[in-house]
């Protein structure tokens, strides 16, 4: 049995994982994330302690703990060398958490764990599985031969950062034109703002009037609905993730590329458009193609997969 | 020793590979590619033939055959799925090489040797290698643990059709926006064109006047001389290159990344802009980065590559 923790900056959750990727029982806390990171800490132990004391479960019977964390994560020593949405800056983060609860700790990317909890569920040991997540930003996670793959240095996997538009929109990393800044949620409300601007008689400034706010669905909801300049921007919306699977699947050729993320809610509406792009347009022609599913776990993946990673690295 | 065969649209090259990866003797012969495959394949069994007669090799001393061919590929198979340069419709490439001169033979895509070829010269032995070449079109392969990364149907590698400009010039490839419209030799004359048209009085327009041609060397030689058009035709191409560069980095954060083809013969005044970018651009601010460099072996590393494969293969 594993304990994976997934550390966001709003919640964190919890759960006791069973050897075969199953959450056992899983439970979260706010993460008040102004507070001094080793209150934060203390709290995941003590959400893990609690997990196991209900679930009648002896600290001998877990096996290791996984924690998923934003930022910049070294996997070797378990410290967290950057992080900014929860402040870290070169901090013992697996280190810390055995003063409070003494197993064994691996801590990794919080995107990285998300690809491993979604491997495990939908990957069926494929040798090649890509998991992008469509929300705030774009990010990811490759699993190559049932591990993720980090690159030399611990940093890879940031597809959300490659360019989709060159010379285009300014990302929040300080690059221009990132996919980030054009297949996000947030770069998706900035498209349906501008087009609700420019078009004020579309349906979408109804629906956001009577929401109270737009949010990633009203373009959705008002396309749905038959409203044409809603449908021109959730085309443009599908088009810039469409073209951004195409280029991760004309570099690796993944077996399988997973789709996950609030947006994904949106199932076949989202995908089916993505699938007949990636079926015309990607370079490969002549051999199978990479097989392109919604992501199955949602908010479990991170549990999950931080578990997982640590079944890898202990068993 | 092996044998290694870059069949290309214009020439063949060959030569004996020693076990290291050393060229020991090369020569290579006209493709004429319109001619019936066989005809060529018979020329490249003919060229192995002479090279290793003149270097007083017996067959015996040969492990194995390495070729590199344009074209989807088939590696287990070593049946070429599709190749347009050389006509090639499932046409199982070794095996009709094996009556002619009956060694074990591997066939890889060509841009895949030079990526193999590249990291024996250049790679000292890194976990995780991509070669870019920047010509006609852009190509790569990416080279992991010492083994070319195929994905799960063989056809990875793909860089050149990244979407750099979504939505932007239509590419060979069908797609639209490919990093192969912008950053390729190509498209780079279609650049120096569209600006010596726009600005006559540039000194791209008498540079090409006395050479008789627009050329990858133009926008170069005017920008080298001073001229502001030609420095802002190459600023804006070597920025699509290091967008490029930087989207390959972001994701897979490789240990080196090889950029070769003709254009990488303009040295560091095309190779330090790239590395400014991508050290200012890149996502990964807090570990250590992929090193940028200059590929070395040009028209022999699809040979050296081809044997290496081979001996991959077959030791």
């Amino acid at each position: 049995m594993y304990i994976g923790i997934d550390l966001g900056g709003t919640n964190i959750a919890a759960g006791l994982v069973g050897d075969n990727g199953t959450i056992l029982i899983k439970g979260s806390v706010p993460t008040m994330r102004q507070r001094p990171t080793e209150e934060i800490i203390k709290d995941m132990a003590e959400l893990a302690k609690k997990l196991m004391s209900e679930y009648g479960t002896d600290i001998s019977e877990i096996k290791a703990v996984g924690i998923g964390c934003p930022g910049t994560i070294n996997f070797e020593t378990g410290e967290v060398v950057y992080a900014n949405n929860i402040k870290m800056d070169h901090y013992p983060l697996a280190q810390t958490f055995r003063k409070y609860l003494d197993l064994p700790v691996k801590v990794d990317n919080d995107a990285n764990c998300a690809a491993m909890g979604e491997y495990i569920s939908t990957g069926n040991g494929v040798d090649s599985f890509l998991f992008v997540t469509l929300g705030t930003g774009v990010g990811g996670g490759l699993v190559l031969n049932g591990k993720i793959f980090r690159g030399f240095n611990g940093a890879a996997g940031e597809v959300g950062h490659m360019t989709l538009v060159s010379g285009g929109e300014v990302c929040s990393c300080g690059k221009t034109g990132c996919w980030e800044a054009y297949a996000s949620v947030t770069a998706l409300i900035r498209q349906t703002k501008a087009a609700m601007e420019a078009h004020p008689d579309s349906l979408m400034n109804k629906i956001a009037k009577n929401v109270g706010k737009v949010s990633g669905r009203t373009a959705f909801e008002a396309a749905k609905q038959g409203d044409e300049v809603g449908k021109s921007v959730v085309e443009q919306y599908v088009r810039y993730i469409a073209d951004g699977i195409v280029s991760c699947e004309n570099f690796m050729q993944p077996e399988i590329i997973a789709i996950g993320g609030g947006i994904s809610r949106e199932g076949n509406y989202l995908m089916n458009p993505i699938r007949e792009y990636a079926s015309v347009k990607g370079y490969n022609r002549f051999m199978p193609k990479s097989k392109i599913i919604t992501a199955k776990l949602f908010n479990d993946a991170g549990i999950v997969g931080a578990a997982m990673i640590a079944q890898g690295s202990f068993a």
